[in-house]
């Protein structure tokens, strides 16, 4: 199932999930004070880390970084955060909303990309969610922080089921790329729910603050 | 000097490895109170990390990534910590001494696997000790810490040791796969002996303290 | 404009590059009191993986990991911190004047290898400011603090300038080496300046601080 949605629509898809990334990553380095460097590459490493990444994984040439338009699309996210940071995090539940859009695209492309260098089903998923992923989880060991995505939240859930939608029908022989769309829809609404309620992914049975410190 | 032993051996012992790094992985996640997702990618980073940037740094596509059977093994370890963390706790003591098997398995294959790529006994020595090391330090690393093995316990220099005894008989002539099993048990020999007298490495000499803060 | 400078002299800046940011990594372990490992690993860090990224990102093999010659050097500027520390610490300034050296040699190498794999300017600029500045931020990560790169200082913009130099004299048509020693130059002439007069990168405008928390 390689993507063969109209070409010019999958890159206006992921240029706007990079961008919307990029602002993630921008708006989290003008609240730790980084300076222009700093935000330009937070906002790289969100919107652009994750497919590379994903590209290591499966022994191909990272793709984004020799695209000058992704280049262009994470420095004008970088460079709207530098000079208008304030407003954008007055939008923040605006940027979340096109946060989200960007996990539900990066997610079935990275699921769609294993699939074309012949991951299994599984892997396939893995590493759509691991695309969707990565970009945040570095921004935050870059902050100091630990990523918030492995502590709380309903975020890697909904990139594993988007991606997984993707791995499924292609394992049972389906060559339509409908399910790009599903898995893309199904992502975006499973994050839109959990960020509306305030969804926790699960976390240790209550017995788990009795583990002891390491020796 | 490639990795002939029995392949079935080989498999197992590189399962039971990653599923025991998996354990200190998933454990650590506990500890700090993430999320099942958290724990999952905790253990699946000890498991895999080491092996997979020994593969990119020899160019290789990383080959655990790609295998069911290890991602299987690391899924089980987390699952194992995450509902069953304050029984693993307490069981501390035996998983450092699987942890201590689980480095003794890969620095070995790791300094092989350098060899069989054409590099040189220096360097198959360092892939080797990467290999063993490099998840513990990602690891840490996402926790927000500084890695311990960079810090205090003896764990680096027997990884070393076990891999460049394998990079020594190999640049020696030999062809024999007994050099794997004994740099395995010379590195785990030397890691519980750190571990029952509670060695470290040697820290700089005194007058370190007196280092100025950076300008 | 592949890189046709004098090999023994282009080996010879690289190792001084490759040493003095070995320096930089190890006097940073012993200031954190690291133990040998972490000293030694440190100056590998700062040293080689700037290097090792860039070749990561265009898909080459990383050169630097398999030539013992650049080991040596790590290793040396290691040991020479842990029984030296105090000593180099006292000659802090010098040891910025060599590290911004580093940075001069990495960024045009960068720049230069970028374009060698055909990589459009902008690209082969990024590349070698990242060659330059990677193994620091990844020191700072390994320490558990946020990259001083990203906060501070006149760091980035330095190597962005020499390597925006290599790249630019190569689009514009010139097969001439000298821009290699141009590209050099200014880099190191901004990166002093910066040191001597203190200068930073600017950070985003006043307003910045009412950036409300992440929701």
């Amino acid at each position: 199932m390689d993507v063969t949605v109209d070409p010019t629509l999958y890159l206006w898809l992921n240029l706007v999930g990079v961008f919307v990334f990029g602002l993630s990553g921008g708006l989290a380095a003008v609240r730790a004070r980084l300076d222009i460097f700093g935000v330009l590459v937070l906002a790289a490493v969100v919107g652009l880390a994750g497919g590379i990444v994903r590209d290591l994984l499966i022994g191909a040439p990272p793709a984004t970084f020799r695209d000058s338009r992704y280049l262009a699309a994470v420095g004008a996210a970088g460079l709207v955060c530098f000079f208008f940071g304030p407003l954008v995090g007055r939008l923040q539940r605006g940027v979340l909303v096109f946060d989200a859009m960007g996990l539900a695209v990066f997610c079935v492309i990275g699921a769609s990309k294993g699939l074309a260098y012949d991951l299994g089903p599984v892997q396939a998923t893995l590493l759509g969610a691991i695309t969707g992923i990565g970009g945040g989880m570095l921004r935050d060991v870059l902050l100091g922080e630990v990523p918030v995505v492995l502590r709380h939240e309903l975020y890697a859930t909904p990139a594993l089921a988007g991606a997984a939608i993707v791995a499924v029908a292609d394992a049972a022989g389906s060559t339509s790329d409908v399910w790009l769309g599903v898995g893309a829809a199904v992502c975006l609404v499973l994050r839109l729910i959990g960020l509306r309620y305030g969804i926790n992914a699960p976390t240790p049975p209550a017995g788990r603050w009795r583990v002891p410190p390491r020796a």
